[in-house]
């Protein structure tokens, strides 16, 4: 095996983070089971879901990597490990929504669904403390979440760019994206791996997953995503290994690196 | 008397607009005796607090006329009435900060006082049944309260000079600004008033007084402003009547109009 897990790191809610042994350049990101919401208020978890997410984000990281985004996915490991480039987190959630719903719709007492005229790009400071306040660009400068205004906005044109590719991706398999949320990092320029920072050192990171997108039946309208489990309307790991299921067999042939 | 006060418009929570009649592109802006905060759920009143507020807000829109920010402000009439260049309101509350504390520093559990390396401008949704809530200037375009990304930086750029001038204006009587919320409008070009719009189409509207401005005594660091009614630090109408007293002996002078 290439790759030799190293100490264990960071505790998050949905993925442990390791050290890779004598590679200090990159992580062993390990998918868990469990299911949380609400800032973790809500939990649950079911067997294989690790799994689900660690396919699902593997695929969506490898197809945006052939679209020239790149990111921090390396390699696959076992059925829940994924090796990603090391970064340095920027602690902001950069949420993308083309309809209305979540905590936004509810804010603006707008229905849930609600299609905008332009994608609208969101910035949520990750913090479990506060709640994962939402915040505005101008905040994130003030308080050195992100060092120019130049950089944030990079951010919100990386995110729209993003958003384009993998409308585009779930479309495919018959799936509208509502919204999602990116993680971004600062990585260094890794010469062998592939995974070269945008012009401002930006890497796109964390995970792509049912988790962190509203997904909708193009048809039905039914969820497809994590709102199965915040609202309770069961199927979760049904939906989950459906939604990965039929990414597979659209994309694996064309996307295999 | 120049002008005669016509229908009444619309209700406040602590001024009460009414038609100013033959001038329809006049409104009379009478300021009331009423104290309100936390969105209206705190309430009281002082004697005179109309006219204190009427009076500090002139002698603001005044000051600030001479130094070329345009404004709403055509006269002042009777003890508590004002005379204004109707607009149609934009529902944002501007915000500038110069230092944290209300809400942002709650917000990000911050203790109040701390400075900003650069003064902070934040947006507010102005609808009282959502509470007024923080939103981002993404969110302004998005849901149409401004019409495009140049008028959401005009309103920023604008609210930073308005800033500037403001320290100055209150730093003269020994008051620190600490933060402060400004309305605008969009107002036709009416020759003969002076009131000319900005090149966007926008013009300074509503009050600039101790209820919206955040106000520290320089050396004792005491709090002049409505946050002696928020916080029940008492001495409300004393401090209020000394920030007036203050600045027409200083300014009264220079800004005659």
């Amino acid at each position: 095996m290439k790759w030799i897990k190293g100490d264990f790191l960071h505790a998050g809610k949905a993925k442990d983070v390791y050290a890779v042994k004598n590679h200090s350049e990159l992580v062993w990101m390990e998918f868990k089971d469990n299911l949380t919401a609400f800032n973790g208020k809500k939990k649950s978890s079911f067997k294989g879901k690790g799994q689900v997410n660690r396919d699902i984000s593997s695929l969506v990281f490898r197809f945006l990597k052939k679209e020239k985004i790149n990111n921090h996915w390396v390699a696959d490991i076992n059925d829940t490990g994924m090796i990603c480039q090391k970064i340095k987190v920027v602690p902001l959630e950069v949420v993308v929504r083309n309809r209305l719903a979540g905590s936004t719709a509810k804010k603006f007492q707008i229905s849930e669904g609600q299609s905008l005229s332009k994608s609208l790009v969101e910035f949520y400071y990750k913090k479990d403390e506060l709640g994962d306040p939402f915040i505005s660009s101008e905040q994130a400068i003030a308080f050195g979440f992100v060092s120019t205004k130049s950089e944030i906005e990079f951010l919100k044109e990386k995110a729209l760019q993003v958003n384009e590719k993998l409308k585009y991706f779930f479309d495919a398999i018959g799936l509208e994206l509502i919204d999602f949320k990116l993680e971004f990092g600062k990585g260094e320029d890794l010469k062998n791996q592939g995974n070269k920072p945008d012009e401002e050192g930006f890497l796109l990171g964390d995970e792509i997953s049912c988790d962190s997108c509203r997904l909708w039946d193009k048809k039905t309208g039914e969820k497809k995503d994590k709102d199965r489990f915040r609202l309770d309307l069961g199927g979760v790991e049904e939906s989950y290994r459906k939604v990965l299921e039929c990414l597979e067999q659209k994309w694996i042939q064309e996307i295999k690196i």
